[in-house]
């Protein structure tokens, strides 16, 4: 396992697509590849995938996993970063168990593999080499499937007890909607996109109408992905604006108290639907969070993540230290 | 100000009450003074009521204030550090603008003034002597006229830029009740005293019965002190139920949401409400914590404050350094 490269694999894990790439010793991404996370099967099929994926961003620059210093990866679920074991990763097929996903990894590729939370490791990016750079203390907010959140206080990731950050279950509206997680009214159950899925598909049940779901069926999804979403709004869908809409005001809601408790300096916001309707809601998002914001006449900077598609990856590339 | 002994005096400024304590260099109390807080003149009244009182307890141990080390002050408002400088305390009498506090003591006690924001150092007093001594991480709910809370992670109190833990402007329901602060739905809104004494009054106006307000006339008082609800539960009195089953809801939804965020160890509970009302309510302010709780299977340690009336007045002697 002695690497004769400062580059470094990282891995982003995610419920609907893998992201790898390889990374120079200053961050310079040297290759990536893509695959669709695996629907059926288990943690085995998705750890090889994993493996697979990475070996293809390493042979985009000719370079071979056991030469790499080592290999990062964000995963959801609970990671345990110690045994490199990932628990009830929800969104992923056949993972309500442990299974010990670092020691499969670095057995396959042949190098030392270091775990992260999925969200944690993307926000840590963005501290380090993104929107966050000037910054010592901020909240990422992870916009996408769920509602994540990621805390740098003083420099440093905050983990607490190893759950902290967990905004998407800060409640927006005591009794209110059902959140996938089960708890009544978090903010992910208005704005998770798999939240929004569901709420969709019951105003469909009761006789509304949508573009939502033809959208997804003529780009052969089966989930609402954040592309269906866009297009549908494109199309001036009055559903997919509603719902965007209560999404909208419970994110603003939601970081409002995340950060009345936390008060740091800056806001940066991401995930798939953060990265895709950053630029079109970032301000309505922001005008919402200032109703609720106690330091309404000095609140935190506000940022959309900088690192793109890639970030996850490259945040996770980041667990692997230099030397 | 050579101080000639390891005493150190403690300010607990509050609403309702100015609370004096001297300790010696273990922290033990030599001596202690209160009174009500003036209610009308300005800064400046209560400044001066501020030093007869510590003068007071100083005396009650035969202490010269000049000779002490320090002085501590914990003060509502905004609380400028380096200055001494105290802005915007609202409840307290025709405080709206900035006081030099802190060197108008100095002047008047002969020592050293160091100040600091009254819950943080009552949340202070808690984590280095009293209820959260086994933690490194805790959150203070301090539940009185407002609801305030202090942050204590890694050993040390997080400030963030000068407004964290504002945890009594956590929302509980977006859009719901008009908080004394102006926003909407806050915590505050329906556990903080002086807001359930506004809704108190509403509902009285509304035409509902409650023997509140006898209770307070009763005791001579021109408010709903915790003494005052205290009785009117022992009464049985409905509205007062009622009030404080709105109250222990909102407690439990707002602190699980600020739990939710930072994960810490555990949770102490104080203020006047919640120094009151802890023994009682405690239980069912879990209960209703743990419903919104992303940790429900791991929760935190809960524990009521443990320095009782004189916390806050002690946990401000801790501003002044030993040495």
């Amino acid at each position: 396992m002695a690497a004769t490269t400062a580059a470094r694999g990282g891995v982003d894990l995610g419920g609907t697509k893998i992201q790898t790439v390889v990374v120079d010793g200053r961050n310079n991404v040297l290759g990536e590849a893509r695959v669709p996370t695996p629907t059926s099967g288990g943690p085995k099929d998705v750890a090889d995938a994993i493996a697979e994926t990475l070996l293809a961003a390493a042979a985009a620059d000719g370079i071979k996993t056991q030469d790499l210093r080592g290999i990062g990866v964000g995963s959801p679920g609970a990671v345990d970063e110690a045994t490199g074991n990932v628990s009830s990763a929800k969104n992923l097929p056949g993972w309500d168990g442990t299974y010990a996903l670092g020691p499969r990894l670095a057995q396959a590729l042949g190098t030392e593999v270091k775990l992260g939370n999925d969200v944690q490791v993307a926000v840590d990016g963005e501290f380090r080499l993104g929107a966050g750079r000037d910054y010592k203390s901020l909240l990422g907010v992870w916009w996408g499937t769920g509602v994540g959140g990621g805390i740098i206080l003083n420099g440093k990731p905050w983990l607490g007890r190893g759950a902290a950050g967990e905004i998407g279950h800060v409640v927006v509206k005591r009794g209110g909607r059902r959140c996938p997680c089960g708890r009544k009214g978090c903010m992910e159950a208005y704005a998770g996109r798999k939240a929004m899925e569901a709420r969709a598909r019951k105003l469909v049940e009761d006789g509304r109408h949508t573009r939502l779901f033809k959208e997804m069926e003529a780009r052969g999804r089966d989930r609402l992905t954040s592309g269906v979403w866009a297009r549908a709004l494109d199309h001036g869908d009055e559903m997919t604006k509603e719902l965007l809409d209560e999404a909208v005001k419970a994110l603003g809601t939601g970081v409002a108290s995340a950060l009345n408790v936390l008060d740091v300096e800056a806001v940066v916001l991401g995930g798939g639907l953060g990265d895709r309707f950053g630029e079109l809601y970032g301000k309505e998002i922001q005008k919402q969070m200032l109703k609720s914001l106690f330091t309404s006449d000095n609140p935190p900077a506000f940022h959309l993540a900088a690192l793109g598609d890639l970030g996850g990856a490259i945040g996770a590339a980041l667990l692997v230290k230099k030397r």
